[in-house]
Formats: C-alpha cells, sequence, structure tokens
C-alpha cells in the first residue's frame, strides 16, 4: 500500500464523547473531560490525511427500554435518564462537530459492533485499520476493540492519551490487556507524527 | 421463581478448559493448574442440581486458518498450533468429563457467544443465569461476560476462584472491572452454599 492507501483504508472510531459522559456529575466519566483537547486533535489530523471519521454514540430511550437490564435503575419514571434520545446530554461536547463525509453510528450497548450495522459499512468503506479514541476504556472502548480484533481487522489502534476511563489505574490495567492481544497503544503525538 | 426453578433456568459454562491452555509449555495460562480442583468443584455441584453444563472449547484449523490474525503466528506450516482440531491438546484436562446431558460448544473467538449459536441455544433452554468458570480472566471470561451482560442475560455470575489469569494482578483488575457492570463474582465456597 502506498501512504495514500493507508489513510484511505483507515477510520478513526470517536466514542461516546458526549455531555452526559463528559460533564454530568453523576454519570461522567472520571478521566473525560481531561482528553477533550487531543480528542480534537485527533479529529483535526485525520481530517487532514482525509481519514473516515465515524462518531459513535448512544442513544436511548428516554424510560430506558433499550438499556442494558443492570442500568435500567438509571431511568425511572417520568424523568428523562442517561443520553436519551434528544436531549443535551446525549449531544457531542462543544468542540467536537459532526461534518458532511463523517458517519455516525448509534448503539445501544458497549460495543460499537454489538447489533449495529458498523462492520458491514466498514467493510463496505474497505477500511482495514481502526484508530478509536473517546470513552471508557474498560467498557466501550474495550468491547469494541476486542470486537474489531475478533472481526480480524488488520490493524487495531488505541490512542492512549485520547481515551479514559474513571482512574488511572484502570485505563492503563485496560491498556495492558489489550497490548496483549496485539492492538497497538500510541500516544496521540507518536500518532499525529506517524500519521503526518 | 421456586428454587427448583431458578436452577432449572441456570447455566454453568466451562471454558477452555483444554490441556494446552492449562498444562502445555508455552501456550497455558499461568494460574489456569491452580484451578482445575475448583473447576471440577463446580462441575460436581451444577450436576448435583441438575444446572446445565456447557462445555465451551476452542478447537482450530491445524493451519490456523480460523484464528484470530494477531496468533496466526503459532500456526506455522507443517506443525499443528494450539488447540488444533482433533488433537491431544484440544481436549479437557483430566478429571473434566462431558456427560449424557451436557452441551458442547466450540468457538474460534474470545466470547463464547461470538459467531457461535449458544445464545440461541440457551434461550431456547430457557437459561436467564449464566455461571462462569474457566480460563483466561482478560480474554475468553470476560468477552463471554460481557457478552452475555449485552444480551441481557438477567443474572451473570463469574467464580472468583475458578477462573485465572496469567498473574493475579490481571485477575483481579478484570474481575473489577466486571463487578462494576453488575456481575457478582463469589468465591467457589459461597456459591456452593447458596447452590445448597
Amino acid at each position: 500500500m502506498t501512504e495514500g492507501d493507508k489513510w484511505k483504508h483507515t477510520a478513526l472510531l470517536v466514542i461516546d464523547m458526549q455531555n452526559d459522559f463528559i460533564l454530568k456529575e453523576g454519570t461522567r466519566v472520571g478521566g473525560g473531560k481531561a482528553i477533550v483537547p487531543n480528542v480534537i486533535k485527533a479529529v483535526e489530523t485525520a481530517r487532514k490525511h482525509g481519514v473516515l471519521v465515524v462518531w459513535v454514540v448512544r442513544e436511548h430511550d428516554p424510560l430506558g427500554r433499550d438499556v442494558e437490564l443492570f442500568r435500567r435503575s438509571f431511568y425511572s419514571a417520568g424523568e428523562a435518564g442517561p443520553v436519551s434520545k434528544g436531549s443535551v446530554g446525549a449531544q457531542l461536547v462543544d468542540g467536537l462537530v459532526i461534518k458532511e463525509g463523517d458517519y455516525k453510528v448509534v448503539k445501544t450497548r458497549f460495543s460499537a459492533f454489538f447489533a449495529t450495522h458498523l462492520h458491514s459499512f466498514l467493510q463496505t468503506e474497505g477500511i482495514k485499520s481502526l484508530v478509536i479514541v473517546g470513552v471508557q476504556t474498560p467498557n466501550c472502548i474495550r468491547q469494541t476493540v476486542f470486537d474489531a480484533v475478533a472481526l480480524d481487522y488488520p490493524s487495531v489502534t488505541v490512542v492512549v492519551d485520547a481515551t479514559a476511563a474513571a482512574t488511572p489505574e484502570i485505563h492503563l490495567a485496560n491498556i495492558f490487556d489489550m497490548k496483549n492481544i496485539g492492538v497497538a497503544t500510541p500516544k496521540l503525538q507518536e500518532w499525529c507524527e506517524d500519521e503526518a
């Protein structure tokens, strides 16, 4: 593959960078706010090289009827739960904007591949390499990564300082496990240099 | 549900307790051998209560054509790789025996649910509760657990001293993440007492 081909076959998956998960007391991920600048920079870098940007978000029924059983308690009658469809909480945080040519995938489970058409879409687009940023490392990031490995994507990369968990310890323990199954885990700076 | 109903709707998943993963130098899981007695006891306890026992195993093409891309290097031409179909390495370790009424599922990826008919089989059998033992915690155990949660099984249990990883640290970091998504993680003794 030439350099141009390489980026043509790469997609950046930006996962769950929504107000309720990054900013809202009670539902936010501890390390989420600190990575916003790096996620913005990852998107800018991707756009510069014509890399496909895929926005993966959760959007739930306000009553929680499509949420995992163990999270149903967050959705009580009469009050819209986290990332309810159409709510401000479900919107991307300030600084992240969907542009023409990007693609958006709505999921209701941890993995971006679970009961979505993401894999068939990426296959159709000829994507071989996935680069993943967003929250949170032990759940949506890791499940998406493990599914990508199971689906035989030849290259899976997690940008270690553009992903986050409740604590640095949880983040790093999960990065360790992902490295062990062949996942690349560069810092943003290294990834951007690689992209240059 | 009555007590009898409870066990009728429970399945014990015994994952990857095969010679190559438990005993063989180079492919064995560090903590695997130590849990064999507890896995045997979990199976005995399940049988006593009429709990469905499901044996989940990996079996691969000797040339590795159906293994994850990142593991292909273990399958070199002319030499059968780990857990090759029909090999001694793919057999269950001594002390574990498939009996009439048990069920066996062959998988080629980490999760027992990935590209298998396990979910539809368990649905047909009316299973609501899953109890999981075997190896290894960060990969096949965890992926099966996260998929079970995504599939809305009302109760998912990992027996903490009948599962194992390369090191106790990796094992416990993964148990921690699973607890955080509502998974029960009793010791075998507690689970057996609960079953009594």
